[in-house]
Formats: structure tokens, C-alpha cells, sequence
């Protein structure tokens, strides 16, 4: 393993020992934004060799099942997947994993994006769940890690103009620095009042929302603001019930729509990244050796920076 | 006109004068589920003429705005509406209409069968937008007219089963008649209840469910109901602000989607009453001539039956 | 193994040794319809036990590349696929398949319903790739096995109106049986003039045309009788190089789609099996056992009935 | 009027008095390529107002009929449309056009701008039907405007790599300036070899060919270059029969699909060219006044540049 991000749900079960139902009942390795190098492969394997880089996708489903079948193999009930219990992560030096989820970086991708690709991920399958396409006008609901690659991957999909709220005036900064084209810092604005501010600075409402906050009235100002006939796609995950202006979406046709985590995603990302078309790279604001990972959660944990990178390769630090 | 069906927001607005924002301010006409001959065209129509039996389109937009040229005029908010105030419907002997949305009847298409097709076209539109298709296994939430016209089109687009739960024997009943495969009375159950019994009469769980009801415990079910990466379409509308698992559907890929009246279903729903491949006939439980419009909406108001037909014709008061 | 069909590829394996660049170099077995009951599984199979009856996909891919991972496992490379030289197929007592692809079959499903799905499944998949959906107007050229199917699954899908042609009144008359609406034998006619009658019967043009000939002059034919915004399926399978009025499909935007076998069909055809929604028993004219598979081979080959079955068990002949 | 840019097609109906069977019968006034200021709105009219500058949509439905309905009125057999006879079209002083296709300027967008829409849009509908997205690899057959324009238009969409090939050096220069990422100068090739030098420079094959030609060896090199499972959308036009490898695309599940000029492009448009992310500027190479619009049709004529303007008013020729 090269490096290896450090994602908000590593420091929840280091810090709580379990998310929802996962429950951390032994030890577990954590770990799931990474790349390293191929130093054995299987006897059928054919597009991988040892030396090769590679970015790692932390689910592989067991079985092909239906929704393996028919390309939505994240909702797989059986994916392996890294650092979700009692599934290992790859946060370690040397590690095992399907090839076919090994995916050959190219000589101009760094090893820390492809680590970032996963992420990066995360915004593509918003963004294509949401349907983002050429001219929308998309509003971001929280300018954290997660906002922030939706914004990018936004943009990259050709939305003419993204807002993005948030209670962080440096977080919402950080937005504008990645690509945002309006930022509305929110304080005690009711559900509708959101909804207006976002009408009023894009001219129009939006097509599209991405809620990445989970939080109660969010997600309501996320179906107050959407356009008719347009989407919100739920990122962030708050208390498992919520009270929402359900006929205000059903009767303007807003489809409400979550994700899990992604699927098909690693190659268009290797693909971007190859052609030099999309910046992850401010994304880093950290570096720490592996045997410093402590001090590297503790920084993830106090919420400094926005991704903190742990480095495996005692012979090799570099991004 | 012919033949008018009542419907449940015509009573509504007879007794309440109001369905949420929209108010009965001056005397308005009722009835939208219409058929008749018509009597008159203006110069520039070249697809009716005088003699021809049609079916209205209750629904005319009056701006050809973004929703209109995108294929979803019903999401247009100047959209004419016959019956919603303060548009006057056409529960009335003679009427005017846009011949863009009044569609010539075949010979062997009846006139209440014409005025059925805008019931119909709910469930056309909610099927649609559920994504029913060949295989799917379909959960109906509510087996009262828009739950039963539902299960028809269901049906029609090549569900292999449908399941239908009510509070009423008799309304299961009623969705037996037209193609249900399975029935559920429900009573106390809890939405987990309900959603376990609605997977072990399939087999597995639904791809897609329908809400007919607008309760908030049957739109709770209805997200337990279904299966990952499947659709939950909401038809019945109840209060503003429900309480619903949000995080259970979100990440679970499961899509809640409205509706709003419908689009472009007059053509798919002649085409089939013509073909003989639907049968709507067994909907109409009542007749009452125009005269007797009182004693017809009392009817209705009482629940009796499924669809009370007035007839505006003196001459012929045929189906 | 239970009961395999014969198709005619089987066929053209016999007696030409290659389709296309398919060469058989050495003996291989033929039959990739097939049914039969499970004798053994390995240790991670869970979904099925010995005695269980299977219908069985013959084709699983080999790697888990981007067309599989995408839910298009059909197209990808290196699938296994019976029948398909150098792949074996199961044509045979005994035969062992990725388990995966062995789906089981419901006690009200039989064996030959069970080999069916094969060639059920290209029609699933090219009315499935066709759009067909409710009220459809579809042209079905061509009244073999293929359009055949084809003809059951667009009425399954809700197609309103379905019309065949065939040079054949034998086989049309088959069609007429299956459930088609309309047929018109063609003899002399151009293109263009096969277009109009299909235009004249319907009443209107077809939305979809399924072309399952392969002869170019039923594709020019597909190409003019489809409405504008339309989709053509190709479905047969003719000379490499054709001409064809390109200019008339892309300004009326015409879809072009082809289909290579299927994906995703054996649930969805078991499912509509077990509900009795659909009644392919009658494809089935002939049975030969095993042992008189020569004889079976000379049937199908003089083109004689619809489907050639070989009953592969000696002590269970049944369908 | 203000600004009106040359088409191609004004040439040819100038210098042939027809394309296909479009005839020129009668005087017609030239030009679909325009911008202008409003003078006079109709008492009906609600979003402009004299002196707003709009952008004019030159193809306007007569009737609402099913195409409309449905979203896709460009198929509208009756549609009005500028300059394809017997329709006037806008290179003149004043004119005047439906309110519904006049699409407002926002200060930031210039005349020209607003001219582009109309070639913009083309390549805006082609690359929405390919179905560019987020990493896609994109074969671009062809570098005349139309050809540039689906770059640029491509890119927006997030493609990963647009490669362009053409028979001159210059024109491939100017898809590198409008951001193409890899061009090919074909010569003598095959279509084979087409295809396999577009693989090679893109180091895979591409999803999606935009041909925009209409030379039948380049529709060929189209088919065998798409990636299985891709599309090839047909925009340049050319004989009325082809002869194409038609087994090799459907096979390999490679749709064809053409286009008819557009639709739903002019507010997607404008909101990409307010947000300053699309700078279709450079394409303007020639400018004229009204009064030398006999000059400004034989630079196009001979070939020269890319886009030709014609600035129809006397008080300002600024772009």
C-alpha cells in the first residue's frame, strides 16, 4: 500500500466502534481511500502484473446476484467491503484484494489520486443519480469532503452554475476554491427561507440538489428548492426518520433519491484524472507516515484541513 | 358532453370549497373525467370535425414554457385545469375546449370508456414513472379507484405480480376483479408488518410500489416494502409534513417519486381501449342523468361503489 | 439435464462447422437451451441443493470487466457461452454450469417452459432494447421462432397493436396464434410499399420495429415504416455489408439498435412463467429423446414446426 | 435583427434552390443563425418586453401535436422553420417570431452569442442523444463547424477525450484551439484503419462517434471504431443509401441514432454562455454589414474560416 485517505466513518468506528448496524466486534483494520503497488498476482489474472500502480475499489461483491447482473452491484446484500465490519480495510502495508477491483493507474496519476478517486466517487454517483448534465443548475446542501467532490464532479458534467450552503464560512471558501459559483452561508434561515436565498442567487431554482448534510432541515430546504421535475439526491445520513413536506416533492414530481456508496465509477475517474481535466489534488491538506497514524486521526477527528493522507511506503512519502 | 365521471376532488371542493392552496372564490363548474361529440371547431383545426366523438384532456397549458417543450406539460404552472378553481370543468351540456386536447374516439371505444381514461391515466402516469415493466412485482398501497386503475395498468405493462392491501374486504375484492394476484387486509399492523407480508405473498420483495393512500404509516411501509434499488411512487397525497425512514430508503437506492395528474397519456390509453385489451367497463357502478347530479355526488360522497357516471346527453344516455 | 432445445444455430454448427467467425475446430457438443435438475453444487453455493430443478443461461462471463460490472454482461469478451465454439454446450446428461446461471424453477414451471427461456429471452431482450411499453405499435418482420417470441413479449409489455410479416401464410398463421393483431404476407413488394401496409393496418406507424430476417430488404423496409422518434431492433442476423436509407432514419432520428444474445432475462422470464401470464408451451411441436438427437437435428433443419425438443433424461420424457 | 450568422444549408438553397426534398418555389428569405432586439410584443406576452435582446429558436410547432406533446418537437411534421422554404427566415432588418421561441439574453452574452446558439444547439442535441457523460471517450468524424461544435459541446459534457479526424490540417488545428484532445489527418485509410488509429491514439475504443460528415466510408469507420455497447450518432448528412457493416454494429450493440436539427437547446445554451464556461467566440471568423450580405455568402461559399456574420443593424456592428 502507497496512501491511504482518512474518511469520516474510519474515525466514527475507531471513536464509536460501530455505524448504524455495523457493529465492530473485533479488530478490525481500517481503510477503504487507497492505492499501492502489484507485487503478486493470481494465476488468472491478465491485466494486472507486480510493479504495476493501482487504485484500490474497497467493494467486491461475493456473489453474482441480480443486482450484480444488472450493474448496480453495490446494493449487492453480500459486497465485501474494506473497514466495514467485520470486513478489514487497507490501512497497512500489504494487503489482498480482487483484481478486478484493481484498476491500473496511469503514469500521470499520482498514487494519492487515486486514492482520492474514492471520494471522488462518491460525487460521481451522486451526480449521475441526480442527473446532472450540461446547463443544470445544481444546489450542494454542506461544504465538507463530500459537498466539495460533488461540486468538482458537477462542474466537470457540465452544471452551468452550483451554489453550495453551509454553516462554515472557511468551508464555503474552500467551495468557491474547487469550483463553486455561488456560496450562501446559513445560520437560522428556515427550511424555505434556504430554499429562497438559492432561487434568488442562481436566477432560478435549481434542477437538482445533493443534500450531503443528513440533517432534518436540510433535507427539507432541499425539497423546498427544487425546481419541478427535478431531483434531490440524499448524500448525508442523519436520524433514520425524518419529517419532510412529502406532497410538496410528490406533487411537483421531485424525485427523491439516495445513493450507497457507488458502482462503476473507478475507471471514469482514472479516465479524468488522466486527462489532467479535474484538480483533486488541494483536496490533501495532510500527510502523515503510517506509524504516525494516530496523530492523523486525532487531525481528521478535530475536523482540521479536509483529507488527511496516510503515507504505507516507508521508502517512497510522496503524493 | 356525454358522459362525466365524478371524482373524489370534485366532491372535495362540492363540500370543502378548497384542496390546499386551491380555493372556490366565484361559482365554479365541476367534473374533468369527460367525454362527448363535438358540435363546432375553430378554422385552424384540421384533425376533428363536428360529429366526432373525442375525450378531453382535462389539462391545457396555456404558455408553451421550458416544461411544456421538455414533455412534461402537466408541470407547467400556468396549466389550465378543468375544475380546479377557478377553472370551470365540464360537468355541463355544452363546452368549450382546446382540440389539441380533445382526442377523436374510435367506434369501438365507448364514451364512458372515453371519460374513464383520465382515472386511468393516473395509474398510466404512476406506472410509468414507477418503471413497471415486464417482470416486475408490483406492491398497490390501497385498493380504492386510483389503487384499482393501478393494478390494471400494472398489469398491462407485464407485471408478473401484484399485490394490493386495503383496510376494506370489499375494495380488495374490487382489486381481485381486476387482476390482482394477491390480496392483503391490513389492520394494525406496523409498517415493518406490512412490508414483511407484502414479501413473503410475493415471494421476495416488490421492485416497486404504489401508494394510493396518502397515509403517512403506508408511505412508511411502502419504503420498507421495497426492494433496493426499486421505486416507491406516491399517488395519494395526505398531510403537508410526514414522518418517514429516509436513511432506510436512501441508502438503499430505493426512489420516491410523485406524480402530478399526468402527461401525454390519452393516446396510449385510446390505443389500448381500442385494441380490447383493457377493460375498464366493470369501474362504472352508477349512473344518474345530469338532472340528478345531486343524488349522483351524494352517492359518491357516501363511497358507494367505484365510479359514478353522469350522463349529459338527454338523447342518449348509453355508456 | 431435462430438455434442450434446438435452435438453429445448433444447426448451422452441424452442417457448416462456423457462423461467422465462430469456427468448430474440435468436436464440441451443441445446446444452450436447456433444463435439468441439479445433482451437485460446490461448497459456496447457497441458492441451490441437489434436486432442484434449473433453467440454465448459457452464457457467464469469464472476467468481471466493465461491461459486466455495468450490468452488460452479455457484450463482454470473454464470456463462456454453450454451444459456441470452442465452448461446449449442454446438449448431454450430465453438465456442470457457474451456478450463478442456474436459476431455479418454481414447481408450476416445467422443464420445456425452462428451455424456453432462452429463445424467450432474445425477445425480452430486444423489446426490452426496442422501448416497447404500454399502447406500443409494433412491426414485427419476420414470423419464425424469433418473431415469434417477439410477438408474446411486446404483447406481454403492453403493446397495443402488433403486426407480422412473413413471406409464409403457415408461419403467419402461427403468429395470429401467439397473439399478433395483424399480418400481412409479403411477396413482390419494395420496401416502401411494405412500409405503407404496415402503416395502413395499424392505422398509424409503428413506434418499434423488430427486424428478425436479417434480409436487407426488410431492414430498408424497418427503416421507412418506423415513426419518427422510433426505435428499429435488429434481431436477424444477415450479410455483413448492407445498404440501407441512412439518411431517412437519422433525420426522422430513427434509433438503430441491434442485440447480442440477452441479459437479465431469466428472472424476469420465470417470473412471468410462474404467474401464467404467459404460454409458450405451444412453441414446442416436436420431442425426440436423446438418443434419436440425429432425427431431431433432421427436423429442425427441414424447417419443419416451431421447436424441436430433446428430452435428455430416459426416465422423465415429460415436458 | 442584429446579428445572423451563415449555415451551410443557406448556401446550398442559394446556389442548388433545394436540399432533398425541400424546394425553393418561391422568394425566400434567407437565415436561422440570428439574435435581435425586441420591438413589439404581442398583448399575450408576459416574459419580454421591448428592448430585450433575445436569442431567436428558428423551428417553431404549428401544432401541439404528439412530438410536442411528448417533448420532442423538432419531429413535428408541421413545424415552422426559418429559411427552409416555403418559410422566411430572419436574415433581414425586422422580423417577426413566436414570443415562445424567443429566448431572453442576459447582459453578459453577446449578439454573436446568441447567433451561435443555433450551430451550438446541434451539437448540444447530438452529444445529449450520444449520451456523452462524465469520462466519456469521443470519436469526432469530421472538423467543420459542426464538427467543432460537438467538441466543444462534448468537453462541457465531461468527456475524458474527444479525438477529431478530417481530411485538412487546418481544420484539425482548429479543433485543438476548441479543445479536442488528439486529431488524426486521414488520408487514404480504410475504414478499418480509421477505426484502429482512433483506438490507438485514445489507448481504447471510444463510447461515442459523432459523425459529422456524411460520407459513408466515415459512417463505416464510425461503426467499427464505437466501443460494444456505445452509440454513433449520425449528424453530417449524405447520399439517401449507405452501405454499412450493419451485422458489426448490432452485434456489438452499437445503436445508430440521427438527429433532426433540436430541441430544448436554446435555454441550456444560454446558461452555459452567462456562466462563461463555453467560448464559442473564435468560431466567428468573418463579419459583413446587411448590406454586403452577397459578399458575405461567397466567403462562405469558398470555405473560408469557420462562421460568417452578418450584422443587420446600421446603429451598431458590434458582436
Amino acid at each position: 500500500m502507497h496512501s491511504v485517505g482518512i474518511c469520516g466513518s474510519d474515525v466514527h468506528y475507531w471513536q464509536h466502534g460501530r455505524i448504524g448496524d455495523f457493529v465492530v466486534k473485533d479488530p478490525m483494520v481500517l481503510g477503504h481511500e487507497a492505492s499501492g503497488t502489484v507485487v503478486k498476482v493470481g494465476s488468472g489474472v491478465t491485466h494486472l502484473k507486480p510493479g504495476d500502480r493501482v487504485a484500490i475499489e474497497p467493494g467486491v461483491p461475493r456473489e453474482m446476484d441480480e443486482f450484480c447482473k444488472s450493474g448496480r452491484y453495490n446494493l449487492s446484500p453480500t459486497i465485501f467491503f474494506c473497514a466495514t465490519p467485520p470486513d478489514d480495510g487497507n490501512l497497512c502495508r500489504y494487503y489482498k484484494h480482487s483484481a478486478s477491483y484493481c484498476y491500473k493507474l496511469p503514469d500521470n496519476v499520482t498514487f494519492e489520486e487515486g486514492a482520492l478517486i474514492e471520494p471522488l466517487s462518491v460525487g460521481i454517483h451522486a451526480c449521475k443519480r441526480a442527473g446532472v448534465t450540461l446547463g443544470s443548475k445544481v444546489f450542494v446542501s454542506g461544504s465538507g469532503p463530500i459537498g466539495l467532490v460533488n461540486v468538482i464532479v458537477a462542474k466537470m458534467m457540465g452544471a452551468a452554475a452550483v451554489v453550495v450552503t453551509d454553516l462554515s464560512a472557511s468551508r464555503l471558501q474552500k467551495a468557491k476554491e474547487v469550483g463553486a459559483d455561488f456560496t450562501i452561508q446559513v445560520k437560522n434561515e428556515t427550511p424555505q427561507e434556504v430554499a429562497s436565498k438559492v432561487e434568488s442567487v442562481l436566477g432560478c431554482m435549481p434542477e437538482i440538489t445533493v443534500e450531503c448534510t443528513g440533517v432534518q432541515a436540510c433535507i427539507q430546504a432541499g425539497i423546498y428548492a427544487t425546481r419541478s421535475g427535478g431531483t434531490l439526491v440524499l448524500v448525508g445520513l442523519g436520524p433514520e426518520m425524518v419529517t419532510v413536506p412529502m406532497v410538496n416533492a410528490a406533487v411537483r414530481e421531485v424525485d427523491i433519491r439516495g445513493i450507497f456508496r457507488y458502482c462503476n465509477t473507478w475507471p471514469v475517474a482514472i479516465s479524468l484524472l488522466a486527462s489532467k481535466r479535474i484538480n483533486v489534488k488541494p483536496l490533501v491538506t495532510h500527510r502523515f507516515p503510517l506509524e504516525k497514524a494516530l496523530e492523523a486521526f486525532e487531525t481528521t477527528k478535530r475536523g482540521e484541513g479536509v483529507k488527511v493522507m496516510l503515507k504505507c511506503d516507508p521508502t517512497d512519502q510522496n503524493p
